[in-house]
């Protein structure tokens, strides 16, 4: 293989002649052979982190700190990358120590690279473009990588709501389409009283709606970052009027709504907005796990159980039990959500180690929380079309269940009081009987009303007292 | 004992005869000896169940289902709950099944038995006022309990934030007592760049500050409740005005800007809002605990650690080694986070537990979060008053590390540039030099120069650029 | 108040005159005002920490380094602690800062002022037998007090195992009472192959008794000690013999296997073992909950659901739905089982925060321990007393479930192929017929075979292969 | 493409023609789009579903259900794999729903295939050799899929215990190395008592030994298998002595001492080894970032820190502070011990979700423990390498921070008492004198006297008291 000699403060190191990475990036693949997951898994993540270099640029250039070739060079390599290009020069394990260092450099060496074969240098030749003196200018991995992971999160978290919001439109759908199915309603797995089909997967669409705008509003949190902290938060070796300017063209590149921490100081360790966001998609994991909970219980059977939906067949569900066939995809997704979770106290155990001025342990948060956003987005859209868009009801098993209650009892109990109403259940199980039978039987109100009292359409909303 | 008889559903019962709870709460007492913390443990919690039974009533006579003696009666009633009285009579375990059915019935009873003596009628007289027909009237557990949760809850948050608010106040105090107390910052606990201890300190206050912000913003989520949705949130046995009554009056009662949830059956089973209060409690939880690790980092010693700050001295610190003093209070902290944490996992577990129309594990998810409110409340206070209020500097200590320092190099990083820099810092450490005089040395800058470089309120914050 | 002055390193307190605490144990009350839990909660971890101190004390008389009459005061007092007296003298939160020398201390100085009675002199008078120099002799708290919560755990092991031992006896005696009920087995929540509702119940049985030794495997950990450890492990201020004379003495009066640890440095940070037994019971309460939950499916209805068992009723189960009854016992298991899972987050977070040379976070362990055992103690009891014991079967009704399903199809797939059954359960499904009658109508097998093959003492236990 | 067609219960679909896999395991692919780890990465989870294929074989043939011919060509397709051939014939989502039934097939579809092959046939040919009908003969997922999955973690087990004892021997050696390096041990990051450097790192040693016991115990859990048990546990479709023959064969294949389980009907949906096993690894995770964290703290300075140790130089540490290098080999350790305690809750989680006779939430146990050990493997081999291996002590630093401690007063409190040596260590660090001053100043012990209780070699281990 051909390789060109870099060095650095440990010493020298052979870099494959065409790697756009540098000595630094290559002693971090070597110190770090961890999880097996690299950043170019995550391309969206690299984007950031060079709209990042763009921005800093930028801000040294108008500084007179940086020139203006080297500028347009550095920051056309960065659009490169924004555009997708050299994603692949980003091997470095997902999970590193040096609190984002190695990240940080491995862009640094990218975009030097690149941007000396845009100005036709040689690679490697730094005296002319330097990953740290030019690329990292008025910068440490402290505050740009910080910022680029905040960007990431914006990105990955726009296209988790979207898949989110195309699942919600499947559970609208179908609670339209069930609209009319009258059901029980359970509530400790014991029956409660009437509702329709319809109601319970609109209540679940409205359910994870409310998550579009608490992801959103926790995503925001990212929006306030802290470009010109440098080491510390001190500023060192940044200008005064380095960080207004970074931000200015951060809001530019990447058109979000980004704005600089009031303390920077405060800023640089803190990581309590990736405990925030994280808690936003642990609730999104608990209510998609709940109800797939759901989605399995009303779809128990097909015999001996609830029965009141069908799941589209997705494969055969059993090697053994011949015609079995199981709800795969909700129990695919409660898997994801015991994931998430998981990944969750990852990120609480990793905020909650920061020390004094930093945090380093920033990458397994990333980690983490992409890994969390990557399979809900999968999880999401594989509900979505594997399985709630193909559910069917089974219309008259519903039906059939309700008038066979107790629990539409309830409905008698304005009229008949709750201790009448409590003496005629309890007959009506002992017996085995029906409630509206012993209703008349005892005399207690004419057919009419109790015919009225028990309109499906009455006991599915709240209704008008009627004396007995 | 003298007793009173009453009976229910499945039969008759002794009641203490003062009791001014009845049957059904006997019945929790002996179902649930669990955790041992009563109801009685949170009087704000059972305050804001009355302000529920309170407002219910209120809207139950204005549609003129229970008559204006009953509702004079409750209303009185509930009042003296709110005013303090009778907490003594919830003594059922806050850990208890049937989802909330216990507390409810609790309130009701008393409610009722109150109401009775109010209206010159005897405990247990019960076709005078009824717990369920009366006191319960257009509720169910599944809506009054969870919205006198939520109501008590946003009441436990503003006694958080008070004592929140006064803890920063003392990091913020101390930050400007040591505003000019020149320090060594620390990334990855290996020597960074100078700042002041006032910087640091002030970077506390304003972390904590943003928890104001979150716990706030987090628990307005509490203000959207269920009223009306009664069983399972299709209102059945509620008349249809019967909610916006209630709401309005229950924002009377309560002076909360509380409203009504657009969806009821989604919201009946609904936990989200608890799964995110908790996350934030959590939040606050990881700094208190992120800053206690500093604060025992930065007085670690007295003469083999970091020793650049005393904490004051609480009580002995060893029952062998004479004269240690260990920081006690902080420790303390920290481990109220780790309770705080781990309950927010019990929260997490509940709230995935929640089936089809209801979530049955709410009460486990109160306990666990007044739990965590109760003592970080304390812990906040006690850290204050027992710690941050009485931490001393050690000046000249901090200041000495940060002349011996090779962090400094950093400051002459833009005059010099990465690779001389870092050829200076090599040699100091390898030569137990200073930075300092091995850039005289070098020649590579002048003594004014790097005076002026090196200058103390120069490196902690940013500055124009030097040019060798 | 009456009361005496005491005075330490940090100056002079007045302390109730007939406490027999000390001062060190008011500044820990004052200091630490917490949970509210004081160590009073929990008599057997006292009586532990008693028979430490007596231990102790008799390895230093052997030694020569206390005298006889000493010797015989301490111990005298040790022993009415074991007794059972004294435990209100033990005032101190369990949550505290300090590494546990409050705890440790609140029992030197009631040791010390109960031997100064004995010996007849008066409570403080510190020179005739001192908390420090007499009763901690030879001890640091670093030792002590990890030893006391060892033996603690383990008396209150033996009582959460004899709990779960008459739980399991219960569920054992069910198991035979439902021998011969038959019912449909359920996989992924589908109608899967037939099996008795004893089978069901003897797992349940088999599965809880296999943490009878898990439990107390685990508690063995507990039984290595680091007694003579003193401050770091060193042994400082210990004498040569200490260390095995204590444990000598330490399994006189516990009774248990005790040892002392190989390497003392290392044991004294290390919170090992309480990671693992923390780990014990919350598998236990991971079992709990399933089998819980497994019990709210099997009683789901009554019409609306599985309805195969009938759980005891214990209370009314609604406010609103008359005639309800809820699983509220097995209900509140599930949330003991959740703070439970809670709990032990609790005590990792604590054990991977041990710094260096101790681990300061045992207060907080030990708390969460404590409480879950307390509360899977009172759980279990009241799971078994308040709803195994009671549970009652649908006989008829589990019997009908299996003769309508589709499961049984898999009792022919040995003799007709996957392919030829699995094309008979499609049929079933589709055409809502049974199996039965779609296997002989398409002839493939005779009604004696089919008969034989579909026996139900044939499908629950594994049968020689018919051939077709 | 060439393609064969293949069909099951719900269909037809074109298989890739060089695919040993087949439609089952296509539609698997099809579904589960999830994690992006596929089987294949988990070569000895493979190998470890081939020997339980094997042992089934074999004892099918043994009861004359499988001919000869088959089990021979069975068998060897098995052995095929075991000897790590067809890996990449498992291209299936780590994480499925369908309770393994996914991972079964595709074993049941290659194994099948592939014996077709051997027997001259096409594959896909299943008449001759079928997935089901032979493959997978008297086999239900229900039992063949967590036997071979606990028979897979054994394995690995096997493979971290490795890695374990490597680090271990780094860490002993270190300690003998250092055995005579004399510093000052902490307690709560105070200074506390002397001891050496090697007593440390052999205290390291000697912690995480303790974890191979742990580990090779509770991975002994797995070997508790149960083959027989078919779909819940009854063992239907198997005859009576399938159960034991085939764990005869299982031992033959694995080596192992597997045995069956005493009740299969609990065995089966129990996932209590998971979560034992879980807990050691997590135990593990806990111990390493402890003592990561130490190193850290060690190693904290060069200047203005602990500085007692040096970690060997890995990579520049700072993008902006030139010269500055961190502890990025620790700092990556815990990192992954974060993470193996989040997939330890997912194992929590997974666990809790079983219902009735299955639980379906093994693939994400089986994802989470074996990425923990992966990436637990990856670190520790990585922390002797880069780290442990290269650590150098600052021998005069150290010493001279014991000799200006205030902790050795500690020493003298056998001989002068608590409250002397008490107010003599008080004195010191008020008057920044040292203690040996002092005491002789004070005219306590004679400077003879004195020396021999102060020698380091005494100080370090327990040794008799000396009068005054």
């Amino acid at each position: 293989m051909k390789t060109r000699t870099e060095h650095d403060l440990l010493g020298y190191k052979e870099v494959p002649a065409e790697a756009y990475y540098g000595i630094q990036t290559l002693r971090a693949i070597e110190n770090f052979d961890i999880c097996g997951v690299k950043l170019s898994a995550y391309p969206k993540y690299i984007k950031a982190l060079a709209m990042v270099k763009w921005a800093a640029a930028k801000a040294n250039n108008d500084l007179g700190l940086l020139s203006d070739e080297l500028t347009a060079a550095i920051t056309e390599a960065c659009q490169e990358i924004i555009d997708g290009k050299l994603i692949e020069e980003f091997p470095v394990d997902m999970i590193q120590g040096g609190a984002g260092t190695s990240t940080n450099m491995n862009a640094n060496e990218v975009i030097a690279n690149r941007a000396l074969e845009i100005m036709g240098f040689e690679k490697g030749d730094y005296e002319k473009c330097h990953p740290n003196n030019h690329v990292n200018l008025s910068q440490s991995t402290n505050d740009a990588y910080p910022t680029g992971i905040k960007i990431g999160l914006i990105l990955k978290n726009e296209a988790l709501v979207a898949n989110l919001k195309e699942l919600i439109a499947s559970f609208r759908a179908k609670g339209e389409e069930f609209k009319d199915v009258l059901k029980m309603g359970r509530t400790q797995l014991q029956d409660a009283v009437p509702m329709t089909l319809g109601q319970e997967f609109e209540a679940w669409a409205v359910n994870l709606e409310e998550e579009i705008l608490r992801l959103n509003e926790n995503a925001k949190l990212f929006l306030e970052v802290n470009m010109g902290a440098t080491a510390i938060g001190t500023g060192i070796n940044s200008e005064p009027e380095y960080s207004e300017k970074c931000i200015k063209h951060l809001r530019d590149i990447s058109k979000m709504e980004i704005v600089l921490a009031g303390n920077l100081i405060e800023a640089t360790p803190d990581t309590g907005s990736y405990v925030m966001y994280s808690s936003a998609i642990k609730r999104l994991a608990i209510k998609l796990s709940k109800i797939c909970n759901d989605l399995r219980l009303l779809s128990s059977g097909p015999r001996c159980g609830f029965n009141e939906i069908n799941l589209p067949k997705m494969q055969p569900g059993s090697s053994i039990m011949p015609g079995k066939v199981n709800p795969v995809i909700p129990e695919v997704v409660n898997q994801i959500a015991y994931k998430v979770i998981g990944n969750d106290l990852t990120v609480t155990f990793a905020a909650e180690a920061g020390q004094l001025e930093l945090n380093v342990m920033e990458p397994v948060m990333v980690r983490a929380m992409l890994e969390s956003i990557e399979m809900l987005k999968n999880g999401m859209s594989t509900l979505k079309e594997r399985c709630i868009d193909g559910i069917t009801a089974n219309v008259e098993h519903c039906k059939e269940m309700v008038l066979n209650s107790i629990g539409i009892v309830t409905a008698v109990n304005p009229t008949l009081g709750y201790e009448a109403s409590s003496r005629i259940a309890k007959r009506a199980l002992a017996e085995n009987r029906s409630v509206y039978d012993l209703i008349l039987e005892e005399g207690l109100l004419t057919k009419e009303k109790l015919d009225e009292i028990l309109a499906p359409e009455r006991m599915i909303k709240p209704q008008k007292f009627i004396k007995a």
